[in-house]
């Protein structure tokens, strides 16, 4: 039987996997350090322990990243915030020490796609999927596919409400300052309370506030995408306390508006924990090389 | 060759049309009173001028409204701020008076459907129609189909960005105070301006916050689902002026972040007016009107 190779491409950490579905993946990871010898380690993980029984590998990235297969830098990284891995060729220098075909994604778009086949969001044809860690991300999957389209989503740069007479703290965005991300995500937490998030106190009120912008965002996917369910997941997250404070903020934003349960009584339901826990990302790279196996071996 | 009939109903007017295509339609439109009153102009229309040769209705209604096949309200409209028409069965009324297989919609993603077909997103996959006027409203069409979920897209009630000092007006959504419909539809602008939008001369600023508003809203749109094309409709979009603006605070936004001709030298082509005019929506109607009349064709 086929084996596929998988790695969700972190901002901090590469997890490489092998396998075909959750229940025999074999996973190995490692702290995210320049582009050449990332992908060095990556390379040894899949030579040593997928010898010659890989049939595709799948990249599952951190973006942006150039998805589109007519353009000149297809497979790339783009203008990440991360200097030494702008503009680097992660598919071309992968499939070259490989000699595999590669299925190429983002992180999340990954994530959201494996939550759709194994996971969480398995029974819903429309569903988003949020990572609020070292940055913001989301996938989107509509009738079983992840969304492109100009690029592909980049959730956590959307502009939210901002009080700057509540929170005076101006964003970590390099970007855009106060977008979702610059202020809600792990750095950004950090940089307004002077310490990382892992040792607040669950009382304090930075959860308030990151329940407040997380809801805020949640809402403009309802209104955009109106998904069927939204899957929380990433470090951030981790701090479960979270959940029923995002869920009482955006019934409070919603206002009744949209009168369906999931937005009222089974909201509980609708905004939930990521179902594969920290392998949704590397999982859907597994899914995608094989997606990628299975139409290549129906074409011959 | 088979007729169609749809119909665009709106907040302000209906707009009801036969034909196949925007070459062959004739329209007959009036304002919307209360529903029972304009549901008998409708069908009087479709029953002197389309007589016994239509083959199916379209619909393609202001919301929020139940698409749900399975639901007790399907064909609804359900919890908008106009009164008389909360909680009124559209499809219903309509099917029964005419005997037509009826095929239900949001005006804004049949308005976005038929830009997708006929009008300027023929080119493109995805694409997002946004409407100004006395509401603001969006539909997206991913693939070549409107996309529904939980609901439908409500584009006009997600929150932007609002600064109280440089804007002092609060906002005119029942539900949300200043969500993006709230702050510039129609309305909201004679509410803040003391004066009907189209008395406000070129100059006037609101205009710059008409463009600051909309802008935010799309670069919003942008991060979420990554259309290939913006296209821009409705009465307050008729003051043509606000394309070049809302171009140029959409480079802005964005600040580089998406490396993309369309968000810079091209986005000329990128944010447009729609290329059918003010018929897109009856035009999206007839389209789903055929669509469905082909569909129960081919299962026969």
């Amino acid at each position: 039987m086929a084996l596929f190779g998988g790695i969700e491409a972190g901002g901090t950490k590469f997890v490489c996997g092998i396998g075909t579905r959750p229940n025999d993946l074999e996973v190995h990871a490692f702290p995210t350090v320049g582009p050449v010898e990332t992908v060095k380690q990556a390379v040894q993980f899949f030579q040593v322990k997928g010898g010659a029984k890989l049939a595709g590998l799948g990249i599952a990235s951190f973006g942006p990243i150039d998805l589109d297969r007519t353009s000149g830098t297809y497979g790339y990284i783009t203008t990440t915030p991360k200097t030494a891995w702008r503009n680097f060729d992660l598919v071309g220098s992968l499939s070259k020490e490989l000699a595999l075909p590669v299925a190429y994604e983002t992180d999340v778009n990954a994530a959201a796609l494996a939550e759709a086949e194994w996971g969480v969001s398995r029974d819903v044809e429309n569903s988003v999927y949020i990572t609020v860690g070292t940055g913001i991300g989301g996938g989107v999957v509509v009738k079983g596919e992840a969304v492109h389209g100009l690029l592909h989503p980049e959730i956590g740069h959307i502009r939210v409400a901002h009080d700057l007479d509540k929170d005076p703290f101006t964003g970590s965005c390099q970007f855009h300052g106060d977008c979702l991300e610059g202020l809600a995500s792990a750095p950004a937490l950090s940089q307004r309370w002077g310490r990382p998030p892992e040792s607040l106190p669950v009382t304090h009120p930075a959860w308030e506030l990151e329940a407040h912008y997380l809801a805020s965002a949640i809402a403009i996917l309802v209104y955009t995408l109106s998904p069927h369910r939204i899957i929380l997941g990433g470090g951030v997250m981790q701090h479960d306390r979270l959940f029923p404070m995002i869920r009482r903020n955006v019934e409070h934003f919603m206002n009744g508006y949209i009168a369906k349960p999931q937005l009222r009584e089974e909201i509980d339901r609708y905004i939930v924990p990521a179902g594969l826990g920290r392998h949704s990302g590397v999982l859907g790279a597994i899914l995608l090389a094989g997606r990628g196996y299975h139409r290549r071996d129906a074409q011959d």
